[in-house]
């Protein structure tokens, strides 16, 4: 096992990191730009330094600097969390390099899965579904037909060049299709100097449901059940759920198969996700796979009993994972609560926190950097805590959540607490009845 | 379902049964004492009533006040909590005849259980194991002898008058049965003016274990397996844990058999507890039986995934259990943190909390109504907060409890954490090797 895990990360989950580190007995060190000299990931670390000022690129950014910090505290392994240097190919093979366990992808998988054609052409080898579609560009419209035929309507054309929603049409039926071709190709001409289409099914209200699996050295890969993160802004998650609400029996064996059979192709090693777009008729299609521990991991965590940052490190060490697929038992939800204005746009609110005063009891975990008197600065990710609730059932675990946001206090600056409140109280929230499309037309009411 | 509880009862246990009133949509009346007006209890409550100053007799042992209080808010039922009024048959008999549901016991199951001798008479007729011994006085030595012979050595005798240790003997063979049976009688004549004598099997390195019974208004009732409360100071409880480290599946059997057979024999309703002393060849004898909610019910929710107080609630609403008795899969711990100096003898530390920061993450629960600012008043039981934690091993939940621990900053009192900390890295206590004389023996290092 490591003796010493450098957390290339900031924020609750470098705290995160840092407690399950704890908890196994191995020393950790904490790096930190000098605008998070007063962050909790600083204080309960047992070595910590400065890598540099913000923003991003000059410190958490700034392999040099990181790799620098390891050698210097003799630290024989880094966790970079999510985000930041959580998915570059380069960053682990530079540990690799240095003799440091990445604890995390190799550099190979990150760069098959980081590049979407690649990573699709992958899966499509592997026999997990994508969203049908062209070869590349159509060359002509006879082709255009033909191949909307075989895909199926709904359709998009989509521009090569396009972009904002220029050159795209959705057409659902064959008599719409030559007028739908026609105008989004002069569009696209217009707007991008560059006419060529290509085609992908409509995905007709779609969910954003994401499978966690965790693969081993041996190649053995299980799956840890989904997580629905289809309550969305502007491609920004806010609220998870498992199980997802609109999963059924069938459908989970299958995604999990997918997703098992995914990892498994590539031998994937260490915790990953699986994500997927499902339409309103149950069918699924990989969308990227993500090679890093998500924001969103406490609600599998909730549900399974399992630790998945401890399950990370054993694997990085070359322990075998368990190898049994999940069946849940309990419902678990996530409400991400930013350091935003929901009532002004979700506008930014950095600032101090004057008074902090955390939830507990049954059902609930806090999952926080934050404390009264701690400054959020400006210059990163607004997430300040991830508020989880855990029950029975999905009905529960919606009225602990309320409770438990009732309970939460955190003054000085505005956060997103309001909108979850409101969330918890939707109809179609309630009733389960929800698609990446929700928050297109969901108004906070004051 | 009810309308309105009130809350008879402060500190934790107030807040913990308003929490999942909330959940359950069900309104709730707060009472206090005018020590207590800044209580998190008071401002969570949809109401609250002041029902008069310290100490407890003139408030949260004023019956008719709290009764008024019940009438005044239109209350349909009283959770009691644990302690105050809790297993007050009286009160128990109040409240019904002034048509509020007492969520707790009946006043005949509180006068059975709530004397020591019925209660152990009535268990005795149930068939489960009480400590053997003499029934009433021991007429002479020849009876003595016998009886000694019955029941097994080692024993105890005890003189009936006594008190402090006078009287008392404790006797490992028949030779020395002669010599203690005068000693003791002498002693017991010159301390109270009489010597009869009683005697009970002495019980060899004693655990208490106790098991968590639910019983419905259908008289069915199920047990949700043991908790071990065996690490007590002055038979105060400081730490418990499930499963019990001493515990086997066929003991868990039996004790779990004797605890429903004797819940179904008096038809118990609600939630309630058999304690148990358990030798250490694992015979076991009923000590007690506590008809209320107990102050470590939050081990058992943590591995049941139920909320009791949830259960208590619908059980006295005349919903019936599930009826399902339990096997755990998780390990959970309680350190009860106290106000209190345990580098001094554990001498009580009232006074302002100046600081306070909750530990959080995965594994990590805790039930407090103690924040920053808040003034612990002096009149009250010294227990502040209860940090739980879990995990699917009893090594992981001591690492996870280490890790809270060591998060968890009070400032502007002392309290117990330093000696949680200092148990959890105890060789015994990490052993499970740990009786109920454990506290005698232990040493707080500075």
């Amino acid at each position: 096992m490591f003796k010493k895990i450098l957390v290339a990360n900031r924020g609750e989950i470098a705290l995160r990191v840092i407690r399950t580190c704890r908890e196994m007995g191995i020393k950790t060190v904490a790096v930190y730009s000098t605008a998070d000299a007063d962050s909790l990931h600083v204080r309960f670390a047992d070595e910590a330094v400065c890598i540099g000022p913000p923003p991003s690129s000059e410190s958490y950014l700034n392999i040099p600097n990181i790799i620098s910090a390891a050698e210097i505290t003799n630290a024989d392994a880094i966790h970079p969390g999510y985000g930041f240097l959580s998915e570059n190919a380069k960053f682990s093979k530079i540990c690799a390099e240095n003799d440091i366990k990445f604890i995390g992808a190799s550099p190979e998988h990150i760069d098959k899965m980081g590049d979407k054609a690649t990573a699709k052409a992958t899966m499509k080898a592997a026999g997990v579904p994508c969203v049908p579609g062209s070869d590349g560009l159509i060359p002509d419209f006879q082709a255009c037909i033909k191949l909307a035929k075989e895909v199926g309507y709904p359709v998009m054309l989509k521009a090569t060049a396009g972009g904002g929603g220029k050159g795209m049409r959705a057409v659902w039926k064959e008599e719409d299709l030559q007028k739908a071709w026609d105008s989004a190709r002069q569009e696209a001409a217009a707007s991008f100097g560059n006419d060529g289409m290509y085609m992908e099914k409509l995905i007709e209200e779609p969910r954003h449901i994401e499978i966690q699996i965790v693969g081993d050295q041996t190649g053995a890969a299980c799956h840890l059940s989904e997580r629905d993160c289809s309550i969305q802004r502007r491609h920004q998650k806010l609220v998870e759920e498992t199980p997802s609400p609109f999963m059924t029996p069938e459908l989970r064996e299958k995604m999990g198969q997918a997703a098992v059979k995914a990892a498994e192709y590539i031998k994937y090693e260490g915790a990953g996700t699986v994500e997927f777009l499902v339409d309103k008729h149950r069918n699924f299609y990989f969308m990227e796979m993500n090679t890093r521990i998500q924001v969103e991991h406490p609600i599998t965590e909730q549900v399974i009993d399992y630790d998945l940052i401890r399950e990370q490190i054993k694997v990085a060490a070359g322990i075998p994972i368990l190898g049994k697929n999940y069946e849940p038992q309990l419902h678990s939800i996530e409400c991400r609560i930013n350091a935003e204005d929901p009532y002004n746009g979700f506008r930014p609110s950095p600032g101090k926190i004057t008074s902090f005063h955390a939830p507990g009891g049954h059902g609930v975990r806090l999952d926080t950097h934050c404390y009264a008197g701690y400054t959020i600065p400006p210059y990163y990710d607004s997430m300040i805590a991830k508020l989880i609730t855990t029950a029975r059932t999905r009905e529960e675990a919606i009225d602990k959540m309320k409770r438990a946001l009732d309970e939460f206090v955190i003054e000085g600056i505005k956060t997103t607490i309001p909108f979850h409140r409101a969330l918890m109280d939707n109809e179609d929230f309630l009733a389960g009845n929800y698609t990446t499309k929700f928050m297109e037309d969901f108004v906070l009411e004051k």
